[in-house]
């Protein structure tokens, strides 16, 4: 039985707890694994903690309502405890951490991360900043202290980009990955095929949730760099820097742009790609005209792509559209599953 | 250090040997994987054996000159075993079965891989006659003898289809697949596409070596519907028989069925397709008109892909060209390498 600890309680939180609930039973059932969430702390809704275990039906509807006030009290709850003092004051042995997003300095994720890794406690995350920033520190210490350290959602959301990667294709030399890895961008310029504007695209964007109120960090690029960062330091062993990447965003395509490259029966894409050679590192994200027979050219609306150049058995293009709690929540999960089959193979 | 015995030393086995001496150092050296070739038993080129492991360099030269007769003599090497001797008298751990495949009774594979299982050897496969047939049985005999069973290379070639689904998607229910599993028909489809006749398309494909002298394996439909059945069982946890799929091949498209699609925005692909429900299994092979939205119809040459249909994070698509003597080699390899991270583990 894994005792979670959940910092941050926002949409990819709850899709795991979702799951957990919906799924529980035939996990045990399938894979042997039991998870109990014993305690969620966040920034804005409150904390809790129940040394045998938050009710998960009861969690979901405090996590909806936007405080855990509304979460019975029971014999036993403790309430109130700051992120830091439920990683350190409690006996969960693996900490989620999916609290926001920070390109600066990573936190406050990274000091959550690292306070349990320190602890010894396994850590999961969805949160793209610490692994952008900090990946091969983070894992170093998470060798040192013999925890587990997964981060499968930083990257397509629940579509497993970087487990294929790291699991499925090793053996293989990963020289280069090219992909359309940021959903909103793909959704505008989906609709401005269809002949909207940018700036209606992007409104729709924003009411159906998948952009922001400030758009920059999709619109121009961030959010595709920090991914590419991730996927050139987890899976191809690289030492990217975010200021190592060119960066470009969609926000100078006209409607004639899109106009003409359909014209020629081809479509702009925010492409991000890394590459590497004896002669060094490329890596860049650009808006690219492809032609309609790139696998990277046929995807629509939000669904992302990654192909991976590989010295073995060539290009391999994963394909998906992992945005959203549950699918994210099933990265988290994912993450439990790999810690829970280590665990396993070690007592045999 | 794994002992390997290769039983077949055809495009595949060759291709694994050709692996293991171009990065035998470099898998050492980032995973702790070291593997020797201490066997090899063939139909037609001979038999080797040596107890230190046989010289890569020198079985590749003899391999590609189509008999073993010209691999040097040293002190300790036996020739001559045939396949179940050398099953059973050497002291291989892994057995890796490439011989030919044999839809109808899975043999000679089927008594290669219980014989070594038997024995507690693990084994390892890229031959689809016995997963296709007798995949259950060989996974308990494998359970109950506590050794290793892998097959990744029979769908896919080189492309991680079933290790995608079975460990980056474990956690997931997969619904269905459906899938673009046969280069030879993509092929030649795809060749009809750019004015050839089949025949023409046919002859070009013999000519490059994807399809067989007697092509009708390819063609109407048994090798999908054989990498079909190995998909349903190995992933899905399916029971399915030949008998329970439908099959077409595309022997009766014409030049104006292809035409006719292209005038339509289509393209005819030959589809593996297998779902469940509550009502029951439904599987077929059989050519389809694709819109070019879908992630399937957007394949050229012998690019295979199969979507995944599950339940937390909708259709994933795995696209890539495995086929080839490396490819297929590598799925053998990845094999091997999750035997080996398994073993790691147990050691902790």
């Amino acid at each position: 039985m894994y005792r979670l600890a959940l910092i941050g309680f926002g949409n990819v939180g709850q899709g795991l707890a979702q799951i957990l609930l919906k799924k529980g039973e035939l996990l045990e059932r399938r894979y042997g694994f039991k998870a109990s969430i014993v305690a969620v702390a966040t920034l804005r809704k409150g904390s809790l903690y129940h040394p045998t275990g938050l009710d998960l039906q009861a969690l979901l509807a405090a996590g909806q309502a936007g405080s855990f006030d509304s979460y019975p009290t029971t014999p036993g709850l403790i309430r109130g405890r700051d992120p830091l003092a439920t990683i350190r004051a409690t006996d969960a042995d693996v900490v989620v951490e999916t609290t926001y997003t920070n390109f600066q300095t990573a936190e406050p994720a990274l000091t959550h991360v690292c306070t349990a890794l320190e602890l010894g406690k396994h850590v999961i995350t969805a949160n793209k900043g610490p692994v952008a920033l900090a990946y091969h520190e983070i894992a170093a210490l998470a060798a040192r202290k013999q925890a587990f350290f997964g981060c499968e959602g930083t990257v397509m959301g629940g579509t497993p980009a970087l487990r294929l990667a790291r699991m499925s294709l090793a053996g293989c030399t990963i020289s280069g990955a090219r992909g359309v890895i940021n959903g909103t961008t793909n959704f505008i310029l989906t609709q401005m095929e269809q002949g909207q504007s940018y700036a209606d695209a992007l409104a729709e964007a924003q009411r159906l949730g998948y952009a922001e109120a400030d758009p920059s960090g999709d619109v121009e690029g961030y959010d595709a760099l920090g991914k590419l960062v991730i996927l050139a330091n987890t899976v191809m062993g690289l030492t990217l820097k975010f200021d190592e990447v060119t960066r470009q965003g969609i926000t100078h395509l006209t409607p004639e742009d899109i106009r003409a490259a359909q014209a020629d029966n081809m479509r702009w894409k925010l492409i991000a790609s890394v590459k590497t050679s004896p002669a060094g590192t490329t890596a860049y994200v650009r808006p690219e005209r492809l032609p309609l027979s790139d696998p990277l050219a046929n995807l629509d609306g939000s669904t992302n792509a990654i192909t991976y150049l590989t010295d073995l058995v060539g290009a391999v293009t994963l394909v998906g559209s992992g945005a959203g709690p549950e699918p994210t929540g099933f990265a988290l999960l994912s993450d439990l599953l790999e810690l829970h089959s280590q665990d396993l193979l070690r007592k045999l």
